[in-house]
């Protein structure tokens, strides 16, 4: 009999119960302004091949850079743990250390210490400290208000049509080859669109778990039902890249994950001073859906009942 | 052409040199009272087989704990990253749990949130904030002054001597063994001792590197040279384990690493009312050896130069 294996959903909910920790995954309020997030990107499973190795570094920042810019935070200060294979070469780590140099300068983050260890992987946790604006009370996941509206910093789809032409030799020309491996390479968190909208937000996430995972996860804590509006999510040129390789543009927009656009719901009133707080900012503001009525965490596209599944290690 | 392989020291100077920190290993400072560590377990380089789930899960917070203390820090959160090899069984995610359970009420510190993933190796990696005493400045590893005494919480040796029985299948009986055997799999950090007499250190280290390249690190970072009593740094019983055994006791008491004792130096005139203050907590407080001049970084024991070699990785 094959034993079933865990699933990560699984063991966060085990972690969570033993530790009292709602929300295990989310950045975590540790004083009035203070927060604290950790992630860690292992090599065998988070990176294409084609990344360079101070990108590869780089992308590790970028998970709790872009957490953090979801909750309106700003960084503070860094740590870097590293388990490096035995076989490193000194190059490989001069250019880690580029890597990270170039995502301290970016993302405006001191990278303050760290650890160092030898391991089978190729292993980088992060952990960040940040700071929200003195009047801001964190958003959550769970605050989204019937009512409400769904804002995102960007379209969805070029991470996963990205990752298809690294990983699966998809084709794609000119800019939207170009964006879509770029985003997938080098993702860019959204935190100029936190850091000043942020105070608008009855709930917010990233979406590095997908569109469809991360609008679910705001819908179950929140417990309201959203509707997102398939076309006004999509990223330009995904329907035809989908199409001109036999894949299908809705799991690339919905189920792609590796995307780190900051997706929020706000108060309808509040939307014309956030917009005009976007454009000062210089950042997009899209809408792409509305919360519709306390429910049962339900996520609808059309008439189409989307899936809570994204991106998931162990699965 | 053989490549000579990067030992653990060069990696943390390319790092330390591109992100223009001085001391990576260290506790950093990030606001007022604020500190902030991160460490990583992996567990085929940093497990014994005997160790349990839960003890392994335990360890994995002991070093932040340790390093805090030493810098006469309390914790105030933590996160957890965890990388899970695929074949993790529901019984171990569990046992992990109870570790950290343990290990949040031992140690006084909240765990606040954390990531999992799929990996290779298992690997925990510990991220902590903490916080000083409002009129202290954290003592740093370099600041020791000729004349200065050498102070430690405990005495070395049992660690090294309990994973020479666990690994090596060395003999040892009785309360001995249980003490050896005990500091290797549940290392205590020393956080009574740390807290309450950081205000008189004037520099501080754990001994997790082994206390002869503790003491390498305090000398060399404060430009002096250091004596050490090796009779009054043994713990009781090692030198009869290490003669019964075939082993030399001197590389078990000042080479051995995994050793959570914090190590410090103090000026004299402040002894007696850290004496008291010990006490009082209900500390040990150890005299080891002294400062002697400015000097280059030299550390002694009787007519012997101790070298500065300790647990180091990729070696």
């Amino acid at each position: 009999m094959k034993k079933k294996r865990l699933d990560e959903k699984e063991i966060i909910r085990i972690f969570s119960q033993a530790l009292g920790i709602a929300d295990l995954d989310d950045v975590a309020k540790v004083g009035r302004n203070l927060v604290f997030k950790a992630d860690m990107l292992v090599a065998s499973t988070d990176v294409p091949p084609q990344m360079s190795p101070w990108q590869v570094a780089r992308k590790s920042i970028v998970a709790c850079a872009s957490d953090l810019a979801a909750k309106g935070a700003r960084p503070v200060a860094a740590m870097i743990s590293l388990g490096l294979p035995e076989e490193i070469t000194r190059t490989y780590v001069e250019e880690l250390a580029r890597g990270f140099q170039i995502a301290s300068r970016e993302f405006g983050v001191k990278i303050v210490g760290g650890d160092t260890n030898a391991a089978r992987d190729l292993v980088i946790d992060c952990s960040m400290i940040g700071m929200t604006a003195a009047d801001n009370r964190m958003p959550k996941r769970g605050g989204a208000k019937p009512g409400d509206v769904v804002v995102a910093s960007g379209k969805f789809g070029y991470p996963a049509s990205g990752l298809a032409v690294l990983l699966k030799g998809a084709r794609a020309q000119g800019a939207f080859r170009a964006a879509a491996v770029d985003s997938a390479l080098e993702p860019k968190p959204r935190q100029a669109f936190g850091i000043t909208l942020a105070r608008y937000f009855s709930s917010s996430i990233d979406s590095s778990d997908g569109l469809a995972a991360s609008l679910h996860e705001i819908a179950v804590q929140s417990n309201v039902d959203i509707k997102v509006d398939y076309d006004a999510a999509r990223a330009d040129g995904v329907q035809e890249f989908a199409r001109a390789n036999g894949l299908d543009a809705h799991e690339l927009v919905f189920h792609g994950g590796e995307e780190y656009e900051i997706v929020a719901t706000m108060p309808k009133s509040l939307l014309p001073r956030a917009r005009a707080t976007a454009k000062k900012a210089g950042c997009d503001l899209h809408i792409i859906g509305s919360v519709k009525k306390k429910g049962t965490g339900r996520v609808t596209s059309g008439r189409r009942l989307l899936e809570n599944r994204g991106y998931l290690h162990f699965s």
